[in-house]
C-alpha cells in the first residue's frame, strides 16, 4: 500500500521554514512497512488543500496532512476537511478538558481561540495530542484514510508514533518490507568509488538497489531492499553490505547510518576513554554536534572555544611568538591548541581546529577554507592541513572542519587501540 | 506566473535527508517576484518523475526540477528528460573541458563515468556550474519551461542565482509583486497574541495576509503582501508592521526574520562591546550559533563549555563546595559560571547555562528540562530559572535554553545603555 504526504504552510511553499515533517514522517512509515509515493508542500490556502488531498486519495490508500491547525485565522485544515467530507464541527468535551487544564498548568486561562482548538469534525475519530493544543484526526471515505495531524514537529512525531502508525498497522496490512542499510565511506570521490563499485552494483538481484548520497566529503551508500519475507531479506542485505564492504575497503568508516561523531562516540565509550577540544574556526560546532547525543558526560568533557587569540594564548597557553609569527592558521598553534586542551581539560584526546571558515579573511596564502586541525592523544601530537575551498560558503567549511578533524581522531583511536593491542 | 519545484530522490522520499532545496529556491523566486504554488519530492523513479513533470507543466509556467544529474546508476533524469522532450543525448564539448579540468585541479583523471555528466539533452541550453560537474539545463515547449538542476544543495544555489533568476527575469515578466515583513515576539502565548492582534488583523485589507509561525517559545508574525506597485506596496506594509508592534509592545523582539543571536550580535557591533559564553547543557550551541555569523571575531571571544564538573572548576573557578552541596545546575553555579567567564575570557558580557537537557539525569527536584541561566555585565549578575519541560527532546531543551538566554542578554544589554545614558 502506498501513503501520501501533504503538509500544509505558506511557510514552507514561501521557504521560510524547511519542511522537516516530511522526512520524519516518511521514515517512521517506512521502518513500519509503509511507503510513501510522493511528499507535497501547498499554501494555506482552500482550493489548493483540497485539490492535492481529492488527488491523493484517488492515488494512494492514505493520506496524511500536517499543518493548519492552529488557533489562528491562517489555519484552515479543519474547514477544508469538513467541506470534502460534508461535515460540520462539533466540540469535542475530552479535548475541551485536555485544553483547559494544559493552559492551567501553564497558569493561563482558556480563552474564546483556544476553545477553537477542541472543535473537530464530525464523523472524524480523535487522536489525542499529549504535547499540544491541536488533537490529532482520523477520517475515512470509500475505503481510503485520511488523517489531520498538527504541523509542529514534536507533536506530529509524538501523534504518528502514538496514534497513526498503530492504527494503519490495525488498517492495512504492509504487504511488501522495505529494508535499507547504510555504508558510509570518506576519502574517495563519487565516480571512483562507483567505478570500484561496479561490477558488484551490476551483480545486484532486481529487488535491492544501491543509491549514492555524497555530501561534503562523506558518500552515503544506500542499500533498499524489498520482498516478502523480512529475515530472509535481512539476510539478503547483510550478505550485500560485506560485500560492499570489501570492495570499498578502508574508505568504510560506518556500516550504519550515523554521524562521524556518532561513530567515535561509540568508539570511546567501549573504550572507556574522554575527548575535550579545542575549537577555532568550527566555534563550538564539533562540542554541539557531541553534546547533542544522549550519555555524552560519559566520554566528553569540554572545550574551549578560543575564538580570539588573546584567549588561546591566556586559557590554551599558545605562545604569544607562534601566533605573531605562524599566525593563528598554522601547525604551530593548533597543535598548541590539542596538547594543551588535553592537558588543561585532563582527557585521553584532544582534538583542535583553526582556519578560516570565510566569507572574509582569506589571503594569497591562506585562502577561505584552509584548516588545520590536530589531535592530540597519549602517542603525542597528529596534524593535518586540509583546503575545502570557499564553495558552499562559512557552514560548508564549518562542517568539513568538524567531519575531517573528527576521522582524524577515529583513525588515531584506531591505531592507538592496536599499538596497544601489540605491546 | 506560477512555479513548480520538484525535487527528486529517494534519499528524500524515504527520509534519510530533510529537503532543505524547496526552502532555499522558493525564497529566492519570491523575492524576484516569482510565485511557487507547490514543490513536491518524488523518487528516483521515471514513471513518477515523468507524471510530476508533465502534470506541473499543464498546470504552471515553469516547472524547476533538482537532483538525478548524478554520474551514478541511480540518475535518471537526464533520460526522462530526454524521452519527455523526444530528444537523445549529445556530448557538450565546454562541459567536457571543465570537468577534465576540475577533476584535474584535484589531482584526478576523467573517467569513462565522469564522461557522462558532460552528456546533455539535444536542444537544451547548458547552465554552466561553476562548482561542480553536472550543468544545468533549461528546456522549453509550447511555451512553458523546464529547468533541471543538480540537488548538491550549493551547487543548486549558486546556479539559481547565476543562471536560473536571470533567465527567469528574462523570459517572464513578474506580473505581481510580493513582499513578505516578519515580525517576532517572545514570551507570549499563540493564542494570547492572537487575542490581543484580532481588531488590527481583522482591519487588513486582503491583500495583506497574516500567519504565525510559533516555535519553541518563539512566534513569527508573517505579513505577506502583493500588488502592482512595490513601492507602495512597501509603503503600506511598513504602517502595518508599525500598528502591529504598537499592539504587541514588548513582546516584540525583531521587525524582521533575524534569529535571536543575530539580533544580539547587531546590538554589541553597534555598542562596540563583547561577549563570552560559558556552557553546560547548552553543550556549545551557543557559541556555534554565533561563529555561524560571518564576522563575529568583532564582537565574540570564545566559550568555556564545561561539561564535565572537575572542568568547572579547574577551568571555570566555580566552587567545588557549590558544586557538592547545591550542585551543577543551580543558581550558585550557574552566576559563577557566568561572572568567572566574563573576568577569564575579558569580556563586557558573558552568559552561563546549567541545565538537565534529557532524556536521562532529570530528578524530582530537578526534572528534565530545567535550566539555570545567568548574564553577567557591568551591573552585576543577572539569573533565571527556566523549566522548559521533556517534550520535544534533547535537542529543543539546548535551543529554548540558548534562545532565552540571548534574550536575557539582549534586554541586559538595553538596560545598562538606558543606565549609561542616564549617568
Amino acid at each position: 500500500m502506498n501513503i501520501r504526504i501533504i503538509n500544509i504552510g505558506d511557510e514552507l511553499l514561501i521557504g521560510q521554514v524547511i519542511n522537516s515533517n516530511a522526512a520524519v514522517m516518511s521514515e517512521m512509515l517506512l521502518k513500519n512497512g509503509f511507503f510513501v509515493d510522493r511528499t507535497v508542500v501547498t499554501g494555506d490556502e482552500a482550493a489548493a488543500i483540497r485539490q492535492e488531498i481529492d488527488g491523493a486519495l484517488h492515488e494512494v490508500d492514505a493520506v496524511i496532512v500536517t499543518g493548519g491547525l492552529g488557533p489562528t485565522k491562517d489555519d484552515i485544515t479543519k474547514k477544508v476537511i469538513c467541506d470534502y467530507f460534508h461535515t460540520t464541527l462539533r466540540l469535542d468535551e475530552p479535548t475541551y478538558d485536555f485544553v483547559a487544564r494544559l493552559l492551567g498548568s501553564r497558569g493561563m486561562a482558556m480563552t474564546e481561540t483556544n476553545k477553537t482548538q477542541a472543535m473537530v469534525p464530525v464523523g472524524a475519530d480523535i487522536l489525542p495530542n499529549r504535547l499540544g493544543t491541536a488533537p490529532g484526526l482520523w477520517l475515512e471515505k470509500e475505503g481510503k484514510v485520511l488523517v489531520s495531524l498538527p504541523g509542529v514537529p514534536f507533536e506530529m512525531a509524538g501523534l504518528m508514533r502514538e496514534e497513526v502508525i498503530p492504527r494503519l498497522q490495525r488498517r492495512f496490512k504492509p504487504g511488501e518490507h522495505y529494508l535499507c542499510r547504510v555504508v558510509q565511506t570518506i576519502g574517495i570521490g563519487e565516480s571512483y568509488l562507483s567505478d570500484l563499485l561496479e561490477p558488484w552494483e551490476l551483480s545486484l538481484p532486481p529487488h535491492i538497489r544501491l543509491a549514492y548520497l555524497p555530501d561534503s566529503g562523506i558518500i552515503r551508500l544506500r542499500l533498499t531492499g524489498s520482498g516478502p519475507d523480512p529475515d530472509r531479506l535481512a539476510r539478503e542485505m547483510e550478505a550485500q553490505v560485506e560485500q560492499l564492504c570489501a570492495l570499498a575497503g578502508d574508505y568504510v568508516f560506518a556500516k550504519e547510518d550515523k554521524k562521524m561523531t556518532e561513530v567515535v562516540a561509540s568508539m570511546l565509550q567501549e573504550r572507556r576513554q574522554t575527548l575535550s577540544t579545542a575549537e577555532s574556526c568550527t566555534g563550538g560546532f564539533m562540542a554541539h554536534q557531541i553534546t547533542s547525543m544522549p550519555g555524552c558526560s560519559a566520554y566528553y568533557k569540554g572545550s574551549v572555544i578560543s575564538y580570539a587569540n588573546d584567549v588561546k594564548q591566556r586559557v590554551l597557553q599558545v605562545s604569544a611568538s607562534d601566533l605573531e609569527n605562524k599566525g593563528a592558521v598554522s601547525q604551530e598553534v593548533v597543535e598548541q591548541m590539542a596538547r594543551n586542551a588535553r592537558e588543561l581539560l585532563q582527557t585521553d584526546y584532544a582534538v583542535a581546529t583553526s582556519g578560516i571558515a570565510g566569507p572574509d579573511g582569506g589571503t594569497a596564502d591562506k585562502p577561505v577554507g584552509t584548516v588545520w586541525m590536530a589531535v592530540a592523544s597519549a602517542r603525542g601530537i597528529n596534524s593535518r592541513l586540509c583546503h575545502f575551498g570557499p564553495a558552499g560558503g562559512r557552514a560548508r567549511v564549518i562542517y568539513r572542519a568538524t567531519t575531517t578533524a573528527m576521522d582524524m581522531l577515529r583513525r588515531e583511536i584506531i591505531a592507538l587501540s592496536s599499538s596497544t593491542k601489540t605491546e
